[in-house]
């Protein structure tokens, strides 16, 4: 049987009622009803930014949204400081080079957040014009403070947040936090099939989209900008992908934000719990809410642990990227999943774990469904 | 009732065997299952291109292609020629522009296509590192012969075709007619959603890709060739929309790229005998297959009747772009229309020019049928 469910951060889940809207005729983009689906989506997801600043809606994977923040935002000789903590902050510094920029790198070794001191010591030292960071690093399973940064950014210096793990996953307010760019994709939080992905812009700041010196066409936000007021988006717009993108803030507004990033923090909790109680090791000190990192314990080869898992119990966890490949494994809880699904899914790690000849403790599980018993009566 | 057909360069018809694909469970991308999707639409797509060389997908619009193009091959001091014969022309410009680069363009009037022998004249004053066309004007509705211009083309001027409304409604043979990069999208010929974009390069070419000094990173090719050859994209694709790719490829080779593009020209000629039996004057002077520009008659407001065939027969034309709204409209018959649709969509501008006050032959219709019982003969 082919039945798979996807604890994997990126594609994940899709709800049934989101997949068949995709299969919804194609409407022409340029019309009144698809500016007005345009418009009721980009409130929505200004609610979801908790900004109200602008909301861009681009046809592109959430790598696509991090280099529109640095094309329309940032200049070739701009100070800029990024903040590595993984991958993803990785891909910030690999976007700022293919551009031209020369960053400073705060560099952590994977599985740590920043430390907002060590940024406060760089902003005694330098003036930047920007500095880039994730809300929550997919790679490490780790999130990190972003409110701190916003309390010691000085004047002047824009705080660009790449949200695309951590948005509806961690709570984010982002006008409130002082975060004055932000990135997000469709395929995490928002339950969507990849496509679509998100830049949010506070307000004021996207009227300065294109005054800097970096080339940019197709994630031209300065054209965005004009278009969005009309309810359309300069280049043809992934249309179906919208009217999934319409029924997921439906779906998100009914269960309420917070409850669904409250959701999420509670499957990472429960996940944890069982964790501990199979004696994994989690590999982040600051874990996040959406995605899980365990080291894979000693002696066991973890990408075959992985490859069992799937195979036999047709759930997919994701490994370790580049050098942790078979180090760590990753257990996704972001977007459409519950309570039930969360321990079927450490059910058969436990599984795969005792398959690949670890001594798991027998009352793992018992132990966690007592602790979810426990957290579900608060 | 909201039923409506479009006669529109894109969105246009999707068959509902490709919509449902959409609503298909979204797998991982990273897996040996997408991977194997993928290299066989790859080779679906090889042989739509006519190309032995590589073919990128894209979750982009044909923007997102066609930037792609400029930003992986050319240099800001290259020598570069733009052949400029309406909307998409001047995209290139605004492309190679937004890049740094300073092109020369021969720019016609709107409805005319480029003459071979004003490109053989530049070629003889000047050296150029690319030329960059239409296969198909979707603006004006006017194809190119771009086989003339491989012909001409000398050694070390690398064609670069935008055939985003072309492929698969005119005659294209990407490596016979030396064409050296070709653009296209997913929502046109090709009967998809808008939400995917594609970029054919010739054999031995992609190797060149990132040697320029542009700067790239989602459009990367370099990055995108790395990944190719396991079948996998650098970022997360539009998982759904490939799917629905797979299925339009698998009913595009049911019925043969060589069919389907003949039953453009088939619908096309139709569609320009109704044209003049009804007294209407052809936009362009090359007429496109995808494609027929109509001038509006004198004294009608071209909007205005195509607002009403709209709203009364649900049936959607485009209107002229830019300095031609209203002045010209245009008749798509692009990707999955039938002649019976077809025949529709003229009995409905039949009606909409009577409605506006212009003096229609009756016998328009009928001698249009008349006309496509003889063709269908043939």
């Amino acid at each position: 049987m082919k039945k798979e469910i996807l604890f994997t951060p990126g594609p994940t889940n899709v709800p049934l009622e989101i997949l068949r809207e995709g299969a919804k005729r194609t409407i022409h983009h340029r019309t009144k009803p698809f500016a007005e689906i345009i418009q009721k989506v980009t409130e929505g997801l200004k609610k979801i930014f908790v900004t109200d600043g602008d909301v861009f809606i681009l046809t592109s994977s959430g790598t696509g949204a991090m280099e529109a923040c640095v094309v329309n935002f940032l200049s070739k000789n701009d100070s800029v400081l990024v903040l590595n903590i993984g991958a993803f902050g990785r891909r910030w510094v690999n976007i700022l080079k293919a551009y031209g920029l020369n960053p400073d790198v705060i560099e952590y070794p994977w599985g740590e957040a920043f430390k907002t001191e060590d940024v406060e010591k760089k902003f005694s030292e330098k003036k930047y014009r920007a500095i880039l960071c994730q809300l929550s690093e997919t790679s490490t399973g780790t999130a990190n403070d972003i409110k701190s940064l916003g309390k010691i950014k000085p004047e002047g210096t824009l705080l660009i947040v790449d949200a695309v793990s951590g948005l509806l996953t961690e709570e984010f307010f982002m006008d409130d936090w002082n975060v004055d760019i932000c990135a997000a994709g469709s395929q995490k939080g928002l339950m969507l099939p990849p496509g679509l992905a998100f830049v949010a812009v506070k307000k004021g700041l996207s009227e300065e989209a294109g005054k800097n010196d970096l080339p940019s066409f197709y994630f031209s936000l300065h054209a965005a900008r004009n278009y969005l007021a009309k309810g359309q988006t300069p280049w043809t717009p992934a249309v179906n992908a919208v009217y999934q993108l319409q029924k997921a803030i439906e779906m998100i507004e009914e269960e309420g934000a917070e409850n669904v990033i409250g959701r999420h923090k509670l499957l990472a909790e429960i996940t944890r719990k069982c964790a501990a109680q199979m004696r994994l090791e989690l590999f982040s000190s600051s874990p996040a809410n959406g995605i899980t990192a365990l080291k894979v314990p000693e002696g066991i080869d973890g990408t075959k642990m992985l490859e069992g898992i799937t195979k036999k119990f047709g759930v997919r966890f994701a490994n370790g990227q580049r050098e942790y490949k078979g180090k760590i494994f990753r257990v996704a809880h972001m977007g459409y999943v519950n309570i039930s699904e969360m321990l079927m899914a450490l059910n058969c790690l436990w599984l795969g774990l005792r398959e690949s000849g670890f001594d798991v403790p027998e009352d793992a599980i018992s132990e966690t469904l007592k602790f979810a018993s426990e957290k579900i009566k608060k």
